[in-house]
This record gives structure tokens, sequence and C-alpha cells, in this order.
């Protein structure tokens, strides 16, 4: 992409509204722009990386045997009427009314409508287990909505349903999801820690959340450092996924919501006990029969007789994701995105647009590396050296390569690593090699 | 994908509440489900297609120059007060109350939201021309919603916006999308034809609307013949484009709202009067300044002074093609996918699922398949033979291939053409090659 046909509305200044360093710089960067208290219009760039994040959600889903689909973001009432949550959900459902005056909720999650949906196609237990997830717009009408993104009203959540026959399969549902969450969190380039949490309104007897390490975090964890420690495992589905499960659950790990000073001193030894700001960003439910028995979701089992099914529901906040990705990967000059990420992988500055050789030689360098499927930003405008160097610190692309009239009449490109700050001047062909992989 | 592990509810009996073939169709083939009147939740078959449309959508808007961004679904009212518009839009403007009493509205369409990021960032003509658009849900609450899809209340539309400095330039962007748009439609497998339309609540001076041939269409079409044989051009935005744009609006081609028939008799020979059902799919409008200049977004031109900034919209209706292509295309046993919208290329049937040969063979032609990047829905399903070809013509796949014990012996795979019905029996290596590409 080249920057002189893009649209990338930078600001020097820092704006008053943003308190946190995400929001900061994703306004700064381009990135967004607010349109209501806690709404949000994503531009091109802060687009690029929503949807590499929920590209990466998606593979994992899929290889975990999750199936997408779609559901609105406008629920009928009578749903959430037949579950029972129509009246517990309070202010922070935004209800609506139409024409017609029949009430309508845009969707916190979709629990009921997953369930709604599964009871009218399923009926017997041969057709199970199923998990089926959607990406999509959610609102929660927060009283204070703050920190951009991260705690926006209109967001943006993959929230995913298992249905099983029974407990011990369920749980085995539990289990796999729990697996592609840490190898999600893992591709993005964050460590993700899982915590035993609280149920909430969804309801249940098991729940994790997911918690990314930030300094700048909301949260605090209390865990066993070991923890931290323990493999992100391979994508097997098919095999006893317990010890994985077990290596991360048989230590402590919570959130200041749930944590428990007494049981922290008690089991981790005082030279392991790990405590540490983060940002939740993925919780996963076991719910049992909660929905399917209040809305008679029921399947024909083998002995013919019919049963509640059993179900989970998973989420992923994608759109604070972006934030926390931020809040855990930024420096004084701005955002420095993790490869996997990244809105494009390389910026191209042309310090002397019109200039025949270097104009040539950026040519050729764009070309190359957009042939080999690298995403390249390429500042071809007519601006100061200055400002395009603080725009791509700013907007932190994992490499700079920089091409001046001298480079150019050498064949050289100056090359940055934006996490290490690191420079090296290098030929063509060089420069081609490293630019194709994530700095180190 | 293995049908087995898949979620596929289809139905036998045509759903009483669906009055045209698409609706119809789509539920039989459990590509949605209604949630609300006129609300709908995809399942992973209909996913697939509409997100294969809006690929192609996203393909070309890119060719074109245009920027994908992503704006909310709710907006605040005042935008549109400050266009004149809040209290022009009516009933089928769903507004919304939030906590703290504020109006909020589901977006219909986003001139307003645009028009404000634009004025909030651009200053100078140096930075234009743009043109930004996003593929986001949309409500409008139709007082009576039916025809599935074709007229839903939430629905997914690609909404562009394009800004320029002056009414030459804007009118360029209009022959741009104008060509990107015949461009899409063709590549859906449709004939798509521009009529001059009505600008209705939009405004402006210029608009087309863009209707594909269906006979099922709800739109009466009148052309001249001539306009059917205009070739659809190649993707070259750098050219003059007046002379393709004059090759399909120099004849006589209105929809019923427009249409003139004296003026149709005097202008077009009566061999050449074509008369005929579509289904419009896509409109375009340039507006000038209408909103610019109602909500002060100035540039400042290449003599300094402020200028208000002349813009057009153009939106496509990614979630009614669904319905409008099956209207296009489909017969008595159901749909028949054009190649590049098809939700997988090619129906894997295995009509003895357990049998070692069958099933070696399957696998063989599954893995292959996949692996040359072709979407497979394998039926490896413990059902009768009868039920498995019958949902395969639902379904409307391009190609079917059926592998039974007989031929798995002689190593041969019978494949069926969905759009003729026409079937061969071939060796694996034959099969392959044949499957890989479009039916004829």
């Amino acid at each position: 992409m080249r920057l002189s046909n893009y649209f990338l509305p930078v600001l020097k200044e820092n704006p008053a509204e943003a308190q946190i360093v995400s929001h900061r710089l994703m306004l700064r960067a381009g990135m967004v722009r607010q349109s209501s208290a806690g709404i949000y219009s994503w531009l091109p760039l802060g687009l690029r990386v929503l949807n590499k994040i929920a590209d990466i959600v998606r593979q994992e889903q899929a290889l975990a045997g999750a199936l997408e689909m779609l559901m609105p973001t406008l629920q009928p009432a009578e749903i959430w009427r037949e579950s029972g949550r129509y009246d517990d959900y309070g202010k922070e459902m935004l209800r609506i009314t139409d024409r017609h005056d029949r009430d309508l909720l845009y969707g916190p999650t979709n629990e009921e409508l997953i369930t709604q949906i599964f009871r009218d196609s399923v009926r017997s237990y041969k057709e199970l287990p199923r998990n089926l997830y959607h990406i999509q717009w959610k609102f929660r009408d927060e009283i204070r909505p703050r920190f951009g993104v991260m705690r926006g009203r209109e967001f943006l959540m993959k929230d995913g349903y298992s249905f099983d026959i029974d407990e011990a399969n369920a749980r085995r549902a539990y289990q796999k999801i729990f697996v592609s969450y840490l190898r999600s969190f893992k591709r993005m380039g964050l460590q993700a820690i899982p915590v035993a949490a609280d149920t909430g309104p969804i309801g249940g007897d098991l729940s994790h959340e997911f918690i990314i390490l930030a300094e700048t975090g909301e949260s605090e964890v209390f865990c066993h450092a070991d923890v931290l420690a323990q493999p992100v495992p391979e994508a097997d589905y098919a095999a006893d996924l317990t010890p994985v499960i077990d290596g991360y659950t048989q230590y402590y790990a919570r959130s200041d919501e749930m944590h428990d000073a007494a049981k922290f001193e008690a089991e981790v030894p005082a030279d392991k006990r790990l405590t540490a700001r983060g940002i939740e960003v993925g919780h996963i439910f076991y719910f049992g029969t909660k929905y399917s028995n209040a809305m008679k979701a029921l399947v024909a089992g083998p002995d013919g007789k019919d049963v509640p099914v059993h179900m989970g529901s998973y989420g992923i906040g994608v759109s604070r994701l972006v934030g926390g990705i931020i809040e855990a990967c930024h420096d004084d000059e701005g955002i420095v995105w993790p490869w996997a990420v990244a809105p494009f992988h390389i910026g191209l500055i042309n310090l002397k647009p019109g200039d025949e050789a270097t104009d040539a030689l950026c040519e050729q360098l764009y070309q190359n590396l957009t042939n080999h499927n690298l995403d390249v930003l390429y500042d071809d405008r007519d601006e100061r050296a200055g400002a395009k160097f603080s725009t791509m610190d700013l907007i932190g692309l994992p490499w700079q390569a920089v091409v001046g009239p001298r480079g150019a009449k050498a064949g050289e490109v100056e090359i940055k690593n934006r996490v290490t700050g690191e420079k090296q001047t290098v030929a063509l062909e060089a420069a081609m090699k490293i630019l194709s992989q994530p700095p180190a």
C-alpha cells in the first residue's frame, strides 16, 4: 500500500480524552475514531489488525473442530425471557423497541439464540458433539465507557458454544477450547495465563479467564511462577488433553477478583509467588444444562430417551485484544506490533521521492516484498524525513526499510528493527531475506 | 469439510413462511434461520457464500483504489440532525435510547458518519481523492419484512464513499465504481444491467442501480437489448473510463420505478426492446456537496481557499445478493451455485462408508482436492444414497463426485455436473482434472 493513497490520519498531539496508552496510541496512529461514547470507527490501519486477530482465532477454532456461523446483532426479547435472563441483565443490556412495539435487544452474548437454533435443528445424540462460534459485534451499555476499545460499548467478540450429550464429553469440549485459546494468544505474540474464574451471570461451575501480561493492565494476577513455564500445546485434538490442562491448573493462578491471599501463601512457595498486571482477553464456561433445561434443548440419547444437552460457552474479546496487545507491546515512540498481528510487516521509507534512483530502488523493493506475500506500507509522500520516521515508529511496523539517494546509488537499504532499534545497511538481496522474517 | 462433523440442518419440507424460491431454498438448504421478523442467523453453509461474495467485492474495491474500514452499527443521532435527515428518515430508522437517554440509531447508511470522520481528518486537496468503504450490518425497520434475506431488516451492505476536490474528479470516482460493480457482479456469475435511477433520500443528480436478471425478480427492467452485449471492462482504472460508461448509458435502460413507456418506444427500435425481471443489488450516487455543505466538510484547495468536498456513495447489498444469486441460479432440485460463490466447489459422496476400498478412494480424492485449494464437502455419513443425492442437489455445489464399492474397485469416480445434470465415470486422475475447473 502506498501511503500517498492511504488514509492514515495520525495525530501529533496526545488526545486529551485518552487515559491509557493503548487508547492514546490507537487515536494517534489513526487506527480508530470515536463516534459516540464507547463506540468507534475502525480506520483502515486499525481494521487490518482487527482482521489479523480474527483470522488467527478462526484458524485455531477450525483446528479445534469449531464451525463458524454468524448470528445477528439484534435478538428478540422472548428468548431471554425464556432463559430467565431478560430481567436479570440490568441496564447494561441495550433494549430496543421496533416500529411494531416488539422488544428487541442488542446482543451482549448469545447463549439464548444459539440454544434456540440448536433445539430447532438437532434431535439426536448422533449429531453431537457440535461446537459453533461466530465473530460478531456486541453491545454492553457500560455506564462509564472508557479506555478506548478496551472497555467500549460496541465491541467485537468471538463467542462459541459447545453441545454434548453428557458432562464428560462437555468437559472434553471445554479442554479443546482451553488449548485452542492458549495457542491463539501465543500466535498473537502474547503470554496468556489461564486463571480460575467466577462464572457470573453466564452460570455454571467451571470457568477460566485468560489474562495476558501487560504492565499497564487493569487486572492483577497472582500465580505460581511455573504457570508461565508451561508449554503451549500442539493442535492435537485427538489426544488426551487432561495432562496439558492439569499442567496449567495444578498451580494457583487467580486474578484479583478471585484472589485468596491465605491460599496463595499456603500453596505457593515464597520464591515462586508471582504478582503481575494483566488484561482479561478470554473467558470460558462450562454450565451444563442451565440453558438447555430452561429452553428445552433436548436430544434423544442412545436409549431413545430425551436428555437436555450439556453446553459450554467460550469468548475472546477480539476488538479488546487490539488494545490489549498495544498495552503489552509499546515503547515511548509508539506501538511495537508482534509480527502476526502487525497491520503491515514492513514500512518502506523513500527519503527523496522524485529522485530517479531512489524511486527505482524503492519500487523494486516494494514489488519484490509484495510478491512474497509481505504486507508493505510504502511512504512515497513528499514529506520531511523526520515526520516519516516518527510516523513509522508510532504505527509500530516490525521492520522499517529506508532508501535515500546515497543508498540507492550503492544499491543499499537501511533496515531498522522496530523492537530493538538496531539498524543495519545491506544490499537489496540481503534486505529481502531479512525483511521476510519476523525481527528477533 | 466432512459432513459428519458439519452443521447442515436441511429441511425436507417447504417451509410455509417462505413465499419466494430463494427464501425457501435458503431455509431448506440449512443456510439461514430466522430469529425475528426480517432478522436471520447465517448457518455455516450460508456464511460461506456470504463471505465469498464479500471477498469478491473487497478484491474489486481494492483494484478500484477504495480502502476498507469499518464503522460501527450504532450511530449518534446528532450527526443526522446536522445533515437534516434525522426527521426525514421516518419509521424505517431504528431509533434507540441508551441508559443515559442519549439518542442513537442503528445505521441504515453512513453518509453522515463518514463525512464526520473525513472532516475531522482531512484538511487539504493534497489528500484527495479518497474512497473509503466498509462492509457492515445495517438495519431498516421495514413495516413488512419478507422474502427472506432479500428484504430483511438486519442486512449486510457494502457502502463506499468518495471524496474529491471538484465535480469532474467526483464523476471520475463515480465511473471507477461503476466499472468495479460491473466487474464484481460478473465475477459472481451474474449479468448486471446498470439502469438510470432515482436518487431518493440520499440526494444528488446522478444515480444508477445495478439489476441482475432473474425470472423471479421483484423489479421489471426495460432496456435496449444491446446493453446486455456490452463488454465488462478490464480493471484498468488509469484509463479513460468514459467510453466504457457511455457504452452502457447510451442506451435506454430503466427499472419500473423510472420507466417512461413513450421514451422507451421512441428511443428503442421494436426488435431491440427488452423487458425482463430482475433484482436490484447495487446503487450508486453522485450527490456533490449535499453532505459536505451541511456538515462543513471543507478542504483547502490549491489556492488555499476552503471548499466543500464533492462526494458520492456506492452500495452493494451483500446479504441480498445471496438471495439474488439463488433467484437467478436454481432449478427444481435446488440451488445451482456459480463457481465463484459456491459454498463448496465439490460435493463428494461416499455411497458405502465402512467399505474399505470406498473409504480409501474417497479419502484420497478428498485430500487431493483439498490440497489443490478446492473446497470439498465430503458426505461420509451413514445415510441412504437417495438422501445424500437429494441433499447435494438441494445445496447446489457445482460438481458432485460419487464413489461406491464397484467404482472403488475399478478406481473410478462418477462425476455429475450440477448445471447440466450430465454424468460421466472416470478414473481418479481424470476426475481430479475435471473437478478442478468450473463446470461448463
